[in-house]
């Protein structure tokens, strides 16, 4: 009988792990999550995970053949195959791929999250049939995946596309990798909070941010603040969108993409983010690139899009190497 | 008998156009300059090339077998094989792959003259084996060609690769493309111009450089006054470095690299603006990167670099195409 192909994304984070089938239409098939339980271990990770891996074939294998396998995590190597000190897990230095693999024989990728995401813009979202583009995750933190003539960017050792820590003023914000001045320490949910906490310093407009903490305030709140004409949320998203413009255009004259897609939760302030993001966006470009390079919202369900984009780093790389 | 293949390289600048036929060690055979004469029009000197170059291939057609044509130019577009509105060049838009075969039947091809120097450099210079570099000229402006995998990277419409217009300061400087803060506003011989006079209106310190005007002033000049320990000279040095510093080290977060290679007059000043440029890049590098990334000097012969960088460009594309 004729079996549909599928891969299986995973998506490895500080306190859970999704996982899920996907086949190559970009259809999760059945998803499922995990406590990552960071301090036990990664071996203790992956076993748990092959149980539960185990347990799912055995009810897919009857219609799906399992071809291969995507792993997205903080600080992985597509080269090496490995997590290299991952913030949030304590694993040191983890070889993933061989994790993996002692539990199952079939081939194994990973990757950062940040360039899994692009990768799953480019096979089911909003970069589908684009060779060049940049994908930015503003999440907690600013990640960024790079496609060029239809090749995610790995440069050098594999850790290449990281706009997050492009420097955007001299002398600037303390950025949590220890440099100043990092797009991410202004460019992030993060950052948008300490964009609030310097105006809440240096502007005398009442704000109801005022009577919030810096450890209570989130970027939603800041968010649904500035929906209800706050001016000092207001005057957040007006500057962090600044940035993100100017920061934007950088990145263009750099590799002329056809388009930027946003993705992540600071991204989804939507309007409030992206009106400031494309004036300052056509300002800073090069007279030749203005009027023509695309601003996107992700084109992932914003549930699946971890998985999807684990998933697709597979299909991708199955392709790539023929073994599909 | 058997032939040595050749290449034709030209350089079309605003004053002068080089040409020279170059084997595939990067051998210059020849090499000739010609006067643009800009306003006579395209087609007038692609006239006066051919007849030049007819005239040297009856001598060398007895030993060498012409194998294609790389043309650098300002503004030149490697997929149309136009240049578009060249500055210096009152030209309008002008088709000069066309223009160069209506005299020969070859294969041509063209890009911007710091493209080429970046292909220059990885056939004959500095870059050879290299996959993954940039080339930073700094001369009048800032020009810069980008390789990664292999590649060079001409983005969507070939023209990626300009980072003379990154922004590097908000409202900073005006630049001569109209926009605001530009890095080629700083990091040029025009730049460092810009900076001394800045300097002699924020700073008291008495300078050979108050008795010269702006008109007057050469970077040249402005190195040689710094090898003399003059305090202004010696300022824009370490003020251009540490934005030069700065924007590489963007650029290694971009597409990490093996190495920097920096090209053009500018450079020609070394240790006085490499020195502030090291320290600078190595602070604004990401921790991974750190001390890992090579700042080196162009490998290209001075006074033959355009030629070398156009031929190789007919080299790496006659390879690339399987016309060879």
């Amino acid at each position: 009988m004729f079996k549909t192909k599928m891969t299986l994304g995973i998506d490895i984070g500080g306190t859970n792990t999704v996982f899920g089938f996907v086949d190559n239409q970009g259809h999760v098939i059945i998803e499922k999550t995990i406590p990552t339980e960071a301090k036990q271990g990664a071996q203790k990770l992956f076993s748990e995970l092959a149980k539960n891996i185990k347990n799912i074939l055995t009810k897919l294998q009857k219609n799906y053949e399992f071809m291969g396998v995507g792993i997205g995590a903080p600080n992985a190597n597509y080269f090496s195959g490995s997590v290299e000190n991952p913030p949030n897990l304590s694993w040191g230095h983890v070889n993933i791929v061989e994790a993996f693999q002692k539990h199952f024989d079939i081939p194994v990728f990973v990757t950062n999250d940040a360039n899994a995401t692009a990768i799953g813009e480019m096979l089911f979202g909003a970069a589908r049939g684009m060779k060049n583009f940049i994908v930015l995750t503003l999440g907690t933190g600013l990640g960024s995946g790079i496609v060029i003539d239809g090749k995610l960017v790995y440069g050098e050792d594999g850790f290449a596309g990281e706009l997050g820590h492009t420097c955007v003023e001299i002398n600037g914000r303390q950025c949590g990798c220890g440099n100043k001045g990092c797009l991410e320490a202004y460019v992030s949910a993060t950052g948008i909070k300490k964009t609030v906490f310097n105006l809440l310093g240096s502007r005398t407009a009442e704000s109801a941010l005022r009577d919030i903490s810096y450890h209570q305030l989130t970027a939603k709140k800041i968010a649904e603040l500035a929906n209800h004409n706050d001016p000092i949320a207001l005057e957040a998203f007006q500057f962090t969108g600044k940035l993100l413009g100017l920061s934007m255009a950088n990145a263009v004259a750099f590799s002329r993409p056809e388009a930027i897609i946003l993705f992540g939760g600071l991204a989804a302030a939507g309007e409030l983010l992206l009106a400031p993001t494309r004036i300052s966006f056509e300002e800073h470009l090069l007279g030749i690139f203005r009027g023509k390079i695309k601003i996107l919202k992700s084109g992932l369900e914003v549930g699946n899009s971890a998985v999807l984009g684990a998933a697709a780093l597979a299909w991708s790389e199955l392709e790539t190497k023929k073994l599909i």
